[in-house]
């Protein structure tokens, strides 16, 4: 009988299958921008599953962003997110649908909408329940921010996401390749960068609602779907592939 | 100077990764179900590029699906779709905005909905330029289909997709495995197997108007915007990866 405490099945299948193809990190995520009627899809890279203390039952799903980039403002104005995650290694496919949140530093103005978000979720909800827990945001996304390699950080540094590049290739040439955490004798540059990077960085994290599997690597296939109910616990059924 | 003769870069881009990365045909196409503000968003395999033999400026991505699909009504209700396309080996991501349109059979009800984007696309669109050259689209169907293997074949014999598995795994082991085209002498059940799988078969095709081009395997990143003209030809643009 499935229960807060009961990891759902489906988080434990991405676990096992990461576990043989660690690479297998990069998901599609999906977004509406609710001004047009044309869907939004990127490639991100899976960063960790965290879930509540109490509640191992609500597993989130951790990627980044930068703060400044369309789809911030776009989960922002509909936080119903699909993600499509093809496993190639054990011909898996997960379609994870929930509620995105953008968390930010909290000194940017963008963070009162994680803060609404909070106030707003649905108590069966992962963000309530790590809220209840009094989860330290900032302190993950500075340890999310610290695990990723200098040339990533540095991607933080430049200009806005999708803006024309102004001065051409020169220019793109001056912008920092690696951002280094400033020690105690760092030059200004070093701690401008770290400061910038860290300013523009943000936590994306998804809680999910529904997924469907699919299992192209049996015969015959199978396809399963999850869904949380009223009570915050995981059920599943069989469908057609 | 671009024209309706030049190939888009992008195009050719995607095919030289594709020469030396073989395997990176899965993509990601997302769409909106207009009744719902939820994303969707799933994996699909790229089967070919075809463009009209009077523009080459236009090319369309060639897809296929199960007529029976969600997917299918979501296109007919909203044709705008995003496609994101990873290639590992190069470390580019493609995200294609465009028009899709699913082709099934042409006694199937649904083909209406295909008639009705052709007799609506744009002057400059590639639905158009193939019409005025009266391409055979059930011709192109029927040659993608037998280009697909006996077993993918197989899984257009089955019961509605993402529907509950009424008999469960019992019941599924009984869904043909293979379906081979029938021969002079074909016995009753491969004739009925091939006509049901052809019958729900479908070409799902994706116009592009935008691409946005992200190349990480080179330093500095570089990314670029494409996006095609009224004139009907494909321009571009450097923007901040």
């Amino acid at each position: 009988m499935a229960s807060t405490l009961t990891v759902p099945r489906w988080k434990t299948t991405i676990s096992n299958a990461l576990v043989e193809h660690e690479k297998s990190v990069v998901l599609q995520l999906a977004s509406i921008d609710p001004t047009t009627p044309i869907p939004h899809v990127r490639s991100h890279i899976f960063r960790a599953f965290i879930a509540p203390v109490t509640h191992p039952s609500l597993p989130l799903l951790i990627t980044t962003t930068d703060i400044r980039t369309p789809k911030s403002s776009q989960i922002i104005s509909n936080p119903h997110v699909q993600i499509a995650w093809w496993i190639e290694g054990t011909q898996e496919q997960f379609r994870i649908s929930g509620l995105a949140s953008a968390i930010p530093a909290p000194t940017n103005s963008l963070y009162k909408h994680f803060l609404h978000n909070v106030r707003n979720a649905k108590p069966t909800s992962a963000v309530a329940a790590f809220s209840r827990e009094d989860f330290n945001w900032e302190a993950k996304r500075l340890e999310v921010f610290k695990s990723m390699s200098v040339h990533m950080k540095a991607s933080w540094c430049r200009p806005v996401p999708g803006t024309r590049l102004e001065g051409g290739e020169e220019e793109a040439k001056k912008w920092p390749v690696r951002v280094e955490e400033p020690g105690e004798d760092a030059d200004e540059e070093t701690r401008r960068n770290w400061e910038t990077a860290l300013g523009n960085f943000a936590l994306l994290i998804v809680d999910p609602t529904e997924v469907d599997y699919v299992e192209l690597g049996v015969v015959p296939n199978r396809r399963t779907r999850f869904w949380k109910t009223t009570d915050g616990v995981w059920e599943e059924e069989a469908v057609v592939p």
